[in-house]
């Protein structure tokens, strides 16, 4: 087990402050593109297409900061060679942030679907799923980096656990809108556009239980990806069952 | 620019047979990958729900080999503390692990619309496009993967370019289908599934140009992610603007 304290023993203190500027470049990445997630949704429930417009603007600069950490990581794995916990903490976050950016790509499309929906006029059904499922997965992304910020296994445990509510709910909200489509065969096309920012919600659950589950590698050491988190605890135990 | 032979010009014999090694065990991986997506395709057009179960059952040794891959990079990384294009090549792999992974788990997921869609029993619309998408689809996962084996960066640009292609096949494709939906709704639920199946090989198009940026990034040491490929060359150039 890590915690933050142990971060804090290196020779260099150089070295100490190059890992806490990485992991706030990490941390200010994610607060962006959670602030994206949010910005996303509501653009699209409140059919304001200039929200929509700024979300696509964003993501140039999330792109930006993608690659900024990136080279950040590989510089220092070239310089400083890290090893055991130090090695795990750059190799977490030169994964993390590939799933960061692909949450900026997924709140993208939601803002497209939102200026396709703008532009069509009526509210079509299906958004009180999208803000639902929007708050959840939100929440989740936020819970994802506050337990790296604070090598919190546990929380990212239960975020990892989250994601299969999210899938469930996803799921029932789909069945939903295909008999609605059936109904009501005019309502397809706009339909279809909910149901693309639905997947794309479920989508960002995906990646904030990847950047939870990185988390739990770093702080134990076990990579729990694929494994079933049954055994990562007693609470893990029953949820994982359902 | 790195090349085979600047690969084989180590001190030490031992780690070029280990980056040899992990570099076998990443294009092993993909060829199973690669089987799995033609596998799951031909199991959707030809309503096999035996081979659909196959690539379900194969897809646990997928994520094995991503969990060995993973584990070798990172102990490579603490041992020999490789620098430069070894550096890049380790990290290279650790990242198209990833993006090998999610191909894998997109060609389970057209094995379950597969399945869904044999129950059923009637043929529905959009089988050719399946059919053709997937094809092209699988060839770019071939292709980035030996563009990975040969460190040939031409041929990744030109995996990363045909993503563009597919991405507007597939968005014909769709609307095509939503067409058919509009005017047989009894085929709304059967339709679905076939776009289900779509959005994954979409997906995996984008997961094989994703391995063909790390092959042109290690190759030529320049990250091309978002950046736009025009800068890449002069053949990129004319189909960038298209």
């Amino acid at each position: 087990m890590i915690n933050k304290d142990s971060l804090t023993h290196h020779i260099s203190a150089q070295f100490n402050a190059e890992l806490e500027e990485i992991r706030s470049h990490l941390l200010a990445m994610g607060g962006l593109v959670e602030k994206q997630v949010t910005d996303a949704v509501n653009a699209l429930v409140d059919a304001d297409s200039g929200l929509a417009q700024q979300v696509r603007e964003v993501d140039a600069q999330i792109n930006q900061m993608e690659r900024d950490i990136d080279e950040e990581c590989v510089r220092i794995l070239a310089r400083r060679q890290p090893a055991a916990s130090d090695l795990r903490l750059i190799i977490s976050i030169s994964k993390s942030v590939i799933d960061l950016e692909r949450i900026g790509d997924e709140a993208t499309k939601i803002a497209k679907r939102a200026i396709e929906l703008c532009e069509d006029g009526q509210a079509p059904r299906g958004y009180v799923e999208i803000r639902h499922i929007g708050e959840q997965v939100r929440k989740m992304v936020q819970e994802a980096l506050d337990a790296f910020a604070r090598f919190d296994a546990d929380l990212a445990l239960s975020v990892a656990q989250y994601d299969k509510i999210v899938d469930r709910e996803y799921k029932s909200a789909l069945r939903e809108l295909a008999t609605y489509m059936m109904e009501d065969p005019r309502s397809i096309s706009r339909v279809l556009s909910v149901i693309w920012a639905l997947r794309s919600l479920e989508r960002i659950g995906d990646h904030a239980r990847n950047i939870a589950e990185l988390v739990i590698y770093l702080v134990r050491g076990t990579d729990v990806r694929h494994t079933g988190l049954a055994k990562q605890g007693p609470a893990a135990a029953a949820d994982d069952k359902a």
